[in-house]
């Protein structure tokens, strides 16, 4: 049995719990490497304490269930069937607790399967989840470091084709088929092209825009790959761009280097969202940056933990973030440069190598 | 007041629940015509007996709503507010029933709503909502019918690329390329394109699998547009296939054929399926179509009706869904041909035209 699962029987254990059923696919690929999207299709994965775990899938998905997860207890329910009651003859005949995802499960599914278990109590087992996920494996680590690989080829792609007159969304639709034809399963979100003036919106849309010479031009894109997420940022002129421009560059890098650099096991996550405000605060453009440093990354686009100046909780070797300062001055534009990070036991490493410097491009 | 909301409050009436609390954004869309995506952030359409509709909404989308809906009670809540105590001072000062959307609701959400707002029962008002969009008006026909142009004119891009050598994820992303350039919004699912053996995998995932000469080529595609979801299959020849690649095929063109012909208000849904599996187990296929024979489709992919043999709801016209057909033969291959249709009053309409007889390409 695999150490993930190994984690849930002991957490069960420790917590009287009878049973454990997850639901969110993410969590049954997690916990045994298969991969599937049921759609309403019930999907669950059982623990229940002093047994195998056992696997309850769409009866046309019991191929690939059992290839790729090798497991004894794999069964099947039909679309005729009330998955519910073939998932209480596969638990202990009496059933005190059960653990369940409450984040994931709906109203309306926790309503049939408490009728169908009877149960005394259902508590929430998001939260080992959540602390197993916060800390990579090596091999997590190494399917991030593919997921950037590709998204840093899709990212040259797409510079190399960015010039005056090319608009935001014909470089977004590059970008996204060539994540498709350099192996990615798709944008980790909606891909953001912005230039010139929008480059200051945070959260701005692409649309027909076109870029032009002088222009602050920035990228915000990932892809998802083997079920894990890249995230990156880089800002680049298009010709010459303002001194102006070029001095919110220098502060952005700079706040990125310096919460970068501040990385490692035991310093709190908030220590470096201030580690990269000072640096910016330095060079006056405080109040320009005005989102947290960055966000968890793994098989989720945005997850535990975030990065914000709150934020206490120790930096744990294995965690895996984004480190994005940005500064964005309306009418000028924005810069931000992001880098996905893992902490390991005495520093950094840190995923994305696409280089920082300004670049000119066009 | 719009007809639709009209419904609503008659459900409220004939069921003597004193609210009701729409939160899922599609139906917030569906009712009011406000389409966002709050995130993790609260966003609720109130309709209270005797009251005007009430929208809470995330700060930064107010001005959004109030443009989109032109609704006369819009309120807010800010990042640092419980929206469930916002939301229990919109309410009347009693409340014994609140509907909710309980497909919709996580068992997380539903806890810290009921812990503020403590009405003494919570009853689901999915089924008002499902009747109401299981039957399309003639806007939202008219928008499937588009949705449904567009994925054929994909198709038929992605066609004119496939030849023996070309893998299957470099289809993919030809077609999602397209999507996005015909001005889709997106694909409603994860494209599939499966050559040879792969195609026998009802769910099979497309990967660097080469096409080859004498494969079965299998496209499963859909984009949405507008809101509303396409979602097409067809199945070609790579070259010459074999005789019993064939046989499969006119069975499941005749089984796709038959149900269709078999669609008209009052029959059941169980009726069509029936109907389409009797053609594949009078050419000997039975145990290879393992499926249902289709979903409802709409602002969902998927979506009420599911269209199986034991369904016995009747077919009512202005219904939308798709007839899908499949054999799956393991080692020889896979055919699914796949049409998305609405009942009318005397017959059907079938929005997909894209042409059925096998056609080699290649």
């Amino acid at each position: 049995m695999n150490s993930r699962l190994h984690n849930l029987y002991a957490h069960l254990d420790s917590h009287k719990i009878d049973s454990l059923l997850i639901t969110s696919p993410k969590h049954v690929y997690y916990l045994t490497g298969f991969a599937t999207n049921p759609h309403e299709r019930f999907l669950g994965l059982l623990l229940s304490r002093g047994e195998e775990p056992a696997l309850l899938v769409p009866a046309l998905d019991y191929e690939a269930a059992a290839a790729a997860t090798g497991m004894a207890r794999i069964h099947t329910h039909s679309d005729t069937e009330n998955a519910y009651d073939v998932l209480r003859k596969l638990m202990p005949s009496s059933i005190h607790t059960l653990g369940v995802e409450k984040d994931h499960l709906s109203v309306m599914r926790f309503e049939a399967l408490s009728a169908a278990i009877g149960a005394d109590a259902y508590v929430d087992v998001g939260s080992p989840l959540r602390d197993m996920r916060a800390v990579k494996s090596s091999k997590e680590i190494s399917r991030m470091r593919h997921a950037a690989r590709i998204v840093e080829d899709v990212l040259r792609e797409g510079v190399a084709r960015a010039k005056p007159g090319v608009t935001e969304i014909e470089l977004v639709a590059e970008l996204e088929y060539q994540m498709k034809k350099l192996g990615a399963q798709g944008p980790s979100f909606d891909t953001m092209v912005l230039a010139g003036a929008k480059s200051a919106l945070p959260h701005g849309k692409p649309d027909a825009t076109p870029i032009r010479e002088g222009d602050l031009l920035l990228f915000d894109l990932g892809v998802f790959a083997d079920g894990y997420a890249s995230d990156i940022t880089r800002t680049f002129a298009v010709g010459d761009v303002s001194d102006e421009a070029k001095r919110i560059y220098a502060a952005v890098l700079e706040a990125n280097q310096r919460a970068i650099e501040a990385i490692r096991p035991g310093v709190s996550l908030g220590s470096l969202d201030r580690a990269a405000r000072a640096a910016i605060e330095a060079a006056g453009y405080g109040p320009y940056f005005m989102h947290r440093l960055g966000h968890g990354l793994g098989m989720d686009i945005h997850e535990y933990p975030s990065v914000h100046g709150l934020n206490e909780d120790p930096v744990r070797a294995g965690m895996a973030f984004t480190v994005e300062p940005g500064v964005y001055v309306p009418g000028i534009g924005g810069v931000r440069i992001e880098d996905d990070v893992v902490a390991t036991e005495d520093g950094v490493d840190v995923l994305t190598r696409f280089p920082k410097e300004l670049t000119v491009i066009g």
